[in-house]
């Protein structure tokens, strides 16, 4: 456990992913923007300050769109009541509403996409689906029962036989590490696989149904997500197979046309591809798996065009990754962009 | 250093990795021959015994097809000659010969590959060539030079402006701890990525050519390859990228029309993905990084069907990847087969 008590801390947590996964980052960052607002009392410009600390924080990791989307809603809040003497009082509250709405956004994800796995189930007449993830988007990335895998515990819980194929997703092993813990704490039967190994089991009609998360979706349905998640996508088109990103809609970029060009993509440190983490002898320990000085390349995220996406599973539903469709479930975006 | 003194060496050493690559397994199984016709002199049934044996060489690794070709040119001689006086010499002999064909079909590779790199470096006006490479290749690989890694050296002796990104290649990581140490040792200019980052680097105009080996290529022109392979070929394709398979005709199958349903893919021990080996204070160590008891999949190679792949580069010159093209190239294969 870590007590987060400036936003310097929250900075941190983010950017070295003490804290991640997309609807986690953005409740974290709510509490940031409070603690910001915490100590912006009685200084001299408290909105200016309050606007540079939100600046600082979006900084931490740039492409997860859940970050800039909840420092600017607390900074919202805090323009509208900067007079206010209950301020600090709202951004809480505010704060806690983000967290309250991602719980629930995942939990209504968890609704719609259950019915495309029962579906599947349908059509298999009594077989196992097979459903391949990437990345974590569990329970562990967000403040609750995750985005990917929301429908999967519901899918579990409703008492269809299904398996998932869990990418362990280099460099961080996210999948190895996160994913395939929380499965297996559920009681949901998995197995880890490498990145590599996700296309040969596609050809091989070992995968039903390709289910991911997404940390920035444009309103033309680009969905930037965990490196190696493009990859997927290929395969899936490739051999026919369903490809769905869940997110809540907080994770839409409702300013973005083209993810490709337009999605600012995060590159990270390059031990993290340098070193593994793991156990050894019970302790965490790391080993160097290239020379030490060996050039490295570490980007984080990359971008899937919508053309290769089936659909995306939203709490409002589930809609066809293209403009039309996304505007029809969010119309209230309608108005306001494109 | 590692001697092989029996049959049984061998198998090991081929099974268990300690050489390994497609050129290096073939010249290693045609010594493994040359050993069992040692241990074959007195015995009752000698033709037999060497027969069982060479059923036991290829168990090691069932997708290599350099491995089944070398022992089944070593039982023909056996065969042919095992009334011989000097059929010891024979055989040791053409184990020779295996690995000579191989030095220079990979230097001929070298040859002909050099000129593929070489246009696309007219075409790109004095800019880098980015060259994305998966697993290895090289003279790790083979008895010298390597297949894949063979146009690479040719171009920077050359003198052509080259670039690799070198793919980790999870579970083993061949490419972090092989490749990029050759590469290194060579002075040519790479990167090292996660298996995750192709797609990425390939949508960013970051790749200019794929160039893999191959551990078995039918005559139809699918290859297979280590596993992942095939996702590089989708995202070569998606961004209308060249990927070319390099391979010794040793590595053609010429049996098999169709790779998908008919080359035996092998699967290996699932520790070799929960660890992850590397250095930890200066001294092999290896990490845990699922728990320990994850049910794991580990399939070692996939295969890439012919129509994604531009071309194969083989010893004799550049052929398109399918049946016609491979069987002007190798005209004496004509008579035999399909």
């Amino acid at each position: 456990m870590e007590d987060l008590k400036t936003v310097a801390d929250v900075f941190t947590a983010i950017k070295d992913m003490h804290v991640r996964g997309a609807g986690l980052i953005g409740a974290t960052a709510g509490f940031g923007m409070y603690l910001a607002a915490l100590t912006a009392v009685g200084q001299l410009d408290s909105l200016s300050y309050l606007k540079a600390q939100a600046e600082f924080l979006k900084f931490a990791r740039p492409t997860a769109v859940n970050l800039a989307f909840a420092v600017d809603r607390q900074l919202e809040i805090i323009r509208r009541f900067t007079d206010s003497a209950n301020l600090i009082e709202r951004v809480k509250k505010s704060a806690l509403d983000i967290a309250d709405e991602d719980a629930n956004a995942c939990r209504d994800i968890g609704k719609h996409g259950v019915k495309l796995i029962h579906d599947l189930a349908k059509n298999k007449s009594g077989n196992t689906i097979n459903i391949l993830t990437h990345c974590n988007a569990g329970w562990l990335a967000f403040v609750d029962y995750g985005s990917a895998t929301a429908p999967i515990y519901a899918a579990h819980a409703a008492g269809i036989d299904i398996h998932v194929w869990v990418d362990e997703t280099r460099p961080r092993n996210q999948g190895a590490r996160l994913t395939a813990w929380e499965l297996e704490q559920a009681g949901v039967p998995y197995t880890v696989i490498t990145d590599n190994a996700g296309g040969h089991l596609m050809q091989r009609g070992l995968v039903d149904l390709v289910l991911v998360g997404s940390d920035r979706t444009t309103y033309t349905g680009d969905v930037a997500n965990k490196i190696g998640t493009y990859q997927k996508a290929l395969a899936a088109m490739d051999n026919n197979i369903p490809f769905y990103a869940a997110l809540p809609s907080s994770s839409f970029d409702w300013t973005i046309r083209d993810g490709l060009t337009d999605i600012p993509i995060e590159t990270r440190d390059s031990d993290e591809v340098r070193y593994v983490q793991g156990l050894s002898n019970n302790s965490i320990d790391r080993v160097l798996i290239t020379t030490p000085t060996a050039p490295v390349s570490n980007f984080a995220f990359d971008v899937t065009p919508s053309r290769l996406i089936t659909g995306l599973i939203t709490e409002r539903g589930i809609c066809a990754a293209d403009e039309t469709s996304i505007k029809l479930l969010f119309p209230e975006m309608q108005q306001t962009h494109g």
